[in-house]
C-alpha cells in the first residue's frame, strides 16, 4: 500500500501524483461501465440526464464520430458539464438544459439513447424510459446504467455498516428515488416496451492486491458517500450515533489490508 | 418460458429432455466457474474434497493431460465420484479417501491443488489452506472456489426471503462451516502464505431472457438449496412457519418474467 498511500510531502489536499491517480482509478470506473458503449459516425445520441458531465466526455471520446445532445433539468449543472467538456477539448456534444418528463425534442428524433445515474433519482423510472423510448427512432437503443446500493458486501461483515447503507437507501426513497435500481433495468426496459433488452452486471470486487480501487471506489467513492448522509440520518432519526460511527468504522475496516469489498452496477441495453 | 417449462409428457420426474436440458444448465455454472482452469500435460493436481465428483470430471476434461488426484473424506462419495467418471470415460483422475486434514502425501508432491465448494464447510479453512499448501510444490498454484450466501439479492425485494437465507447461513455456522466465505478468499490465501494472490467473482445473473438459468439456477439450484433446509430451520426454532412460507414465497417471486436473481461465487488463485 505505501507506494500508492499519502506522502508526507502534501498538505493542502491531494498532491499532483495522488490527483493523477484518482482521475487514473476514475478512468478504470469508466471503462468497466462505458467501454463497450460505441456508437457509429453521424449518429444523434441523446444523453438524458448529464448532470455535471460526469459520463459525458468518457461517452463522447468513445465515439468521436456521433453527435450527442446532453440534457439536464439544472442549468448549474450543465454549467459544470460544459466547462468540463471544454476543458478536455470534446468538440460533439451539445449542452441543451431540458427535462426528461418534457423533452423538447420530436418523436423518433434519436438514433440512440443513453441514461447513466438518472433512475435512482427519479419517482416514475418506467415513464421516463417511456418519454426516451418515444424520441428514438424504430432499431435505436435505450442503454441505461445504474447502481444498487443493496448489492454492498464486505469482509469482514458488520451488520452496523449495512445499517449505515440502509440509511442511505431509507433517504433516496424518501427523496422519491431507489437506490436499489440497478437489479431492476431488465423488467423497466421490457415494461417499457425495449425489445431484446440484455442486462450485464458490472462488480467492482475490490481487495488489497488492488489498492487504487481501496483508495478510489472503497474509500473515497463509497464510504464517502455513506459518511456524506451521516447528519441528514441522525437529524431523520435513522439511526443513532453510536451505531453510525461503527457503521463507519466497519466501512473502513473493509479497506485495511485483509479487507474486501463488493459492488455492482447494472447495465442495460434495449432496442426500439 | 414455456419452450423450457415442464412437458405434459412426464409424469415420473424429469423427462429426457429436462435432464438434457439441465445438464447443460449445469455445463454452462461449469464454463462460468472452470472455463480458466487448466493445467498443462503431466501436471500432477490434487483435487481436495471432491466429494461426489460434481466438479471432477469437468476438471479433468479441461486437462486432458494432466493427472489428477482427487480426494474425499467419504467413502460412500468416493463410490458416486468413481462411477460418475467411469460413466464419463474420465480416465486421467485417480480417487483416494482421505482427510484434508491428515493429508497422505509428501511435501511438495503435487504441481497444483484445486479446492471447489469444500472451505464453506470446515470449522479451519485458513489451517486446511496451509496444509494443502505444503503439499504443493514451490511455483505451483492453489485454486479455491466458494460461493457467498451474502451476495444474494433479487427483486423484488423481499425481506422474508432475506430471513430465510439467513437460517442458511446460521444453519451452516452452527455446523462448523461458513456460508459467507466465498468474499474472505483473498485474505484466507494470503494468510496461507500464498503470494500473487488474484481473485476473481462469477456473478450468476438471471433475468427471464435466461429461462434456462431461471430454471436451473434460480429455481433447482438456489431456491431448492434453501427449501431443503426448512424443517431443520423451523425445528431450530430460527424461523416461524409463516416467515420461511413467506420467504420461499419471495424467491419463487424472483423467478417470475419481470424477477431478476443474482449470486456471486468466487475464484481464488494463489502461487506457491
Amino acid at each position: 500500500m505505501s507506494s500508492h498511500g499519502r506522502s508526507d510531502a502534501y498538505v493542502h489536499g491531494y498532491s499532483a501524483r495522488e490527483h493523477a491517480r484518482l482521475v487514473d482509478q476514475a478512468a478504470t470506473l469508466t471503462e468497466l461501465l462505458h467501454h463497450d458503449t460505441r456508437y457509429p459516425p453521424d449518429a444523434r445520441v441523446l444523453e438524458a440526464g448529464c448532470g455535471v458531465g460526469a459520463q459525458t466526455v468518457a461517452l463522447a471520446r468513445n465515439s468521436p464520430g456521433a453527435r450527442f445532445t446532453s440534457i439536464d433539468v439544472s442549468p448549474q449543472s450543465l454549467e459544470v458539464a460544459r466547462a468540463r467538456a471544454r476543458a478536455e477539448s470534446v468538440e460533439n456534444v451539445a449542452f441543451q438544459q431540458a427535462d426528461i418528463f418534457e423533452l423538447p425534442f420530436p418523436e423518433e428524433s434519436f438514433d440512440h439513447v443513453f441514461v447513466c445515474f438518472v433512475l435512482e433519482h427519479l419517482p416514475r423510472p418506467g415513464e421516463a424510459l417511456a418519454r426516451l423510448r418515444s424520441r428514438l427512432k424504430p432499431g435505436g437503443t435505450l442503454t441505461v446504467i445504474e447502481g444498487d446500493h443493496g448489492s454492498t458486501f464486505f469482509h469482514p461483515d458488520d451488520a452496523d455498516a449495512h445499517r449505515a447503507i440502509d440509511c442511505l437507501v431509507t433517504l433516496q426513497a424518501r427523496a422519491g428515488g431507489n437506490a436499489l435500481i440497478g437489479r431492476q433495468l431488465f423488467p423497466l426496459l421490457a415494461q417499457a416496451g425495449m425489445r431484446d433488452v440484455k442486462v450485464s452486471p458490472r462488480m467492482v470486487y475490490v481487495d488489497s492486491s488492488r489498492p487504487a480501487w481501496v483508495e478510489g471506489f472503497t474509500r473515497n467513492t463509497f464510504t464517502a458517500m455513506v459518511e456524506g448522509v451521516g447528519e441528514h440520518a441522525l437529524a431523520a432519526g435513522l439511526v443513532d450515533a453510536a451505531t453510525w460511527a461503527s457503521g463507519m468504522a466497519g466501512l473502513r475496516r473493509a479497506a485495511e489490508p485483509d479487507g474486501v469489498f463488493c459492488y455492482t452496477f447494472f447495465k442495460g441495453v434495449g432496442v426500439k
